[in-house]
C-alpha cells in the first residue's frame, strides 16, 4: 500500500516498566530524537504500556514509568508536534488487530519465538514442567508488537540484534494476513542498529538496572555528583598515568563529549590526573548536556496533567490513521455493517485515479467553496461557504489528514447530504488518507 | 461486586460461521428465547464473529451468518428490548480485556484446553508435528471466551459439558486477576444445560452441518417439505405397526408436539400409518411452530440495515456495562491518566451507604431538580430545571443505568460546574452503574 510513499514510517516502541537512566539516553533517547528530525522520516514512538503488563503486575510502576518516560522524551526534546508520540492503551484498535494476527498466526511459529525458548531453557535447567512460570502473555507478546507495527504500515523499525527474530515475526504474519484478506498491511523492514552506543555502568559492566550500576538520567545534580563519585577506579594515584579504554569513567565521557574534548581527556589520564578530578571534569560535561533538560523534566513530572495532554493529542493523530486502518481491516476479515456489500468494502488504492478529489473554488457569490468528488462525477461533500480560500484550504487538509476522524468537529461546514451513504464519504476519506499517508 | 445482586446474568454466545438448522432451532435458539423471558435473569445473548475468525477465513460466510443467526433469533422471538443482543466485534472492550486476562494467565493452563489437545492428538495419529495446523487463535480461544463472560460479570453461562473445562478456565483467569489487582472480577458459574434436546438429522444419526444431514430452519416452505420427505425411514408398507423409538422422524416429531400429540402420533405409528403420511404429518406440525417465524425471517435477512440497527442498539447497552468496567480495570492495573491518584482509582463498592446518590427535589420556584451527592455531602452534579417530576427522574434514570455513556446527551440538562473533577463525576457515575447492574 506504501510503494507510492515520500516519507518513511519508522516506529519505537519503549515498555513502561522503569525509570529512564543515563544508558537509556546516550542508547536510545537521545539517537532516537535526532532521528526524528531527519528528513522524509515520519517517526512513531509509543509508551508500550500494554506491553508493560507482560512483566509488571505493579500499577503505580506502570503509571509512574509512563510519566517518567514521556518526560524524559520530552525533556530531551522530542518535539510531539512533529512525530507521532502516544500510549498504546490509548489505540483500542491495537488489542483488536492483535486477535486478527493471533487467528492468522502458526502456533508453531509462536513456539520458536527466542524469549519463550529461554524460558524453555531455564525451566529443564532448573528440573521443572517446560512452561513453568510462562505466562500467555510472554507467549503472546510477538503477535501484540506486530499489531504495533502493521497498525500503522510502518515501514523501518529500528531494533537491537535480538530482537530481529520478532520483526521476520511480524512479516510473517503480515503474509498471512495479506495472503488470506488481499494486500492490506505493508512488511516491515528490520533497521539493525548496530551503532547503539552501549555505556559502562558504575562498576564496568553495561550499564542496566538489572546490574544495580545505573546513572539516574534525570536525578538531582547532588544525586548525579555523588553516582559519579562511585564509579569504580583502579587503584593508581595522582600522577600516575591512566589507562583510558579500562575505564569506565573515560568510556562514558566519550559517549557525551566531542572528538576534540575526548583527545583532551585522554591527554589529561596520560598525564595523570587524579581520578576525583576526573570524575568532576565527568560530571560536568554530562550536566552541561543533561542540566538544561533536567528542568523542563522536573517541570513536566510535576505537572502530569500536561504530559496527558500531550499523549492523548498524540493518540488523537495515531488514531486517525488507526482508525480508518482498522475499517478497512475489519471489512476485510468479514466484519461489515449488515447490508455493506462487498462491493463497498474498500479496496487498497494504488492508483490516484481511483481516488476521489477536493476542488477548490470561487463562487458567483464572491465567496469560497470546496466539494469531493468521486471519480466518477458524483459529489460525495459539498462545503458551506467560507471567506477565504485559506479557511477553506484549511478544512480540506484536516480531511486530508484526519480523514473521518475530523467529520464530527467540521459537521458545520458541510452541506447535509442524505442521498450520499455515510459509509462512502467515509471510504473514501478513508482512501485519501491511507494514500496520503502511505 | 455482584453479592447483592437482585437478577442474575446469563450470557450465550454464537459463532457467526453457519446458517441455523432446525436442530439449532431446538436445541438451542428455542430453549434459549424462552429462558430469557423468565423473571430475575438479565440475559446477554451474542454473536461471537471474533469467534468466527479462529476457523473461517471467508469474509462473506461470516457477513452473511451474522445476518442469519441474527435474524433467526430475533424470527424466533427473542426481544431486543428485553435482553441485551450484540455482536462482539462491536465491543471493543472485549480484545482489550482479552489482553489483560493474557497476562495473567498461565500457558500451561492452555495446553491443557481439552480443543488443543484434540489436535495434538490428531497430529500424533497422522505422524505431524505437534501443533501443525493449530493456529495462535486456536489456542487463545479459552482467553476471548473468558473475556467474553468476565466483561459482563456474567453470574451463569449455560454449556454443554464439552465446554465446562473452558468456564473453569474462565474462573481460574477471574482469580488470578482479582488476586493480582483485587476483587474486580465475578466467577462465572457453570450452568450444564443436560436437557439439550438433540435432534436427530435426516439419517438418524444427530443433525449436524458436519454430517450434512441438516433440515434448513428458515428455507422455503418447499424446502423443508423436501427435506422432511428425505428422512431415512425403514421399509415397512402401510399398514404394518412402525417403531417409534428407532424411528428419527418421530423423534423430530416429538421435539415439536405436545404431550397429547406426540401418544397420538405414536398410536399412528402403532396401526400402521404410511410413512409419506408420517411425513405430511411431521412436515404439517413443524410448519406450525415455524411458518409464523419464517415471514419475520424473511422481512429481516432482506433488510439487513433493521438487523444492523438492532445490533448497534445492543452494542449501546452492552458498552453501557462494558465501558465503565474497562475503566475500572484499566486503572486496577495501572492504564491511568497521568496525575490521577491512587486514591481516584475506582474500588469496587459493597455497601450502598459508599455510593453517591440521586435527590429529586421541588425547588421554590415551584419546578423540578435534582442533584447527584457524595455520601461526605459534596454535590457532584446539579440539575437544570424540569418542568414535571417524571422528566427529571427520566434522566436520573438515564444515569443510573447508562452512566456516564448517557453524559455526552444530556449535558443540557446540567449546571456546569468546574469545581467537580470529571473522573470524580465519571467514577461515581460508574459506582452506581455496576452496583445497579450487578
Amino acid at each position: 500500500m506504501s510503494s507510492s510513499t515520500a516519507s518513511r514510517r519508522v516506529l519505537t516502541g519503549i515498555t513502561t516498566t522503569g525509570t529512564p537512566h543515563l544508558g537509556n539516553y546516550v542508547g536510545s533517547i537521545r539517537a532516537s530524537v535526532r532521528a526524528s528530525r531527519a528528513p522524509g522520516v515520519q517517526s512513531f514512538y509509543f509508551l508500550a504500556d500494554y506491553h508493560a503488563l507482560i512483566k509488571c503486575d505493579d500499577p503505580e510502576r506502570i503509571q509512574r514509568s509512563t510519566l517518567e518516560i514521556a518526560s524524559s522524551w520530552l525533556a530531551a526534546g522530542l518535539d510531539p508536534e512533529h512525530v507521532v508520540f502516544y500510549r498504546q492503551s490509548d489505540i483500542p484498535e491495537i488489542p483488536e488487530l492483535s486477535w486478527f494476527l493471533t487467528c492468522v498466526t502458526g502456533k508453531g511459529l509462536l513456539n520458536r519465538a527466542h524469549a519463550y525458548k529461554a524460558m524453555l531453557d531455564k525451566n529443564a535447567a532448573a528440573g521443572q514442567e517446560p512452561d513453568h512460570d510462562v505466562t500467555a502473555g510472554l507467549f503472546m507478546y510477538p503477535v501484540l508488537m506486530a499489531a504495533d507495527i502493521l497498525m500503522f504500515d510502518a515501514h523501518q523499525v529500528p531494533v537491537g540484534r535480538d530482537q530481529i527474530q520478532h520483526l521476520e515475526m511480524a512479516r510473517d504474519m503480515a503474509s498471512s494476513f495479506n495472503h488470506l484478506y488481499g494486500e492490506h498491511l505493508t512488511l516491515p523492514e528490520v533497521l539493525i542498529d548496530d551503532n547503539v552506543a552501549l555505556l559502562p555502568g558504575l562498576d564496568g559492566r553495561k550499564m542496566s538496572k538489572s546490574y544495580d550500576n545505573t546513572i539516574a538520567l534525570f536525578g538531582s545534580q547532588a544525586q548525579m555528583r555523588k553516582q559519579i563519585m562511585s564509579i569504580v577506579t583502579d587503584s593508581r594515584a595522582p600522577g600516575e598515568p591512566k589507562d583510558t579504554e579500562s575505564s569506565a569513567l573515560f568510556q562514558i565521557y566519550r559517549a557525551f563529549a566531542t572528538d576534540d574534548e575526548t583527545a583532551a581527556f585522554a591527554r589529561a589520564f596520560d598525564e595523570g590526573i587524579a581520578w576525583g578530578d576526573a570524575k568532576q571534569v565527568l560530571f560536568d560535561r554530562i550536566d552541561q548536556e543533561v542540566g538544561p533538560m533536567r528542568e523542563r523534566y522536573a517541570h513536566l513530572t510535576a505537572h502530569p496533567q500536561e504530559v496527558e495532554a500531550i499523549l492523548l493529542r498524540g493518540a488523537e493523530k495515531a488514531r486517525a490513521i488507526a482508525t480508518p486502518k482498522m475499517r478497512v481491516l475489519r471489512r476485510a476479515v468479514g466484519l461489515r455493517a449488515l447490508g455493506s456489500t462487498a462491493a463497498t468494502a474498500v479496496a487498497p488504492v494504488r492508483t490516484k485515479g481511483e481516488l476521489a478529489s477536493f476542488k477548490q473554488y470561487r463562487d458567483s457569490d464572491g465567496r469560497f467553496y470546496f466539494k469531493l468528488t468521486e471519480p466518477g462525477g458524483r459529489v460525495l461533500l459539498q462545503s458551506n461557504a467560507f471567506e477565504s480560500p485559506r479557511d477553506a484550504g484549511n478544512v480540506v487538509k484536516r480531511l486530508q489528514t484526519e480523514g473521518v476522524a475530523a467529520l464530527p468537529e467540521l459537521t458545520a461546514h458541510f452541506v447535509p447530504n442524505d442521498t450520499v451513504e455515510q459509509t462512502d464519504l467515509d471510504d473514501a476519506l478513508t482512501r485519501l488518507v491511507l494514500h496520503h499517508a502511505g
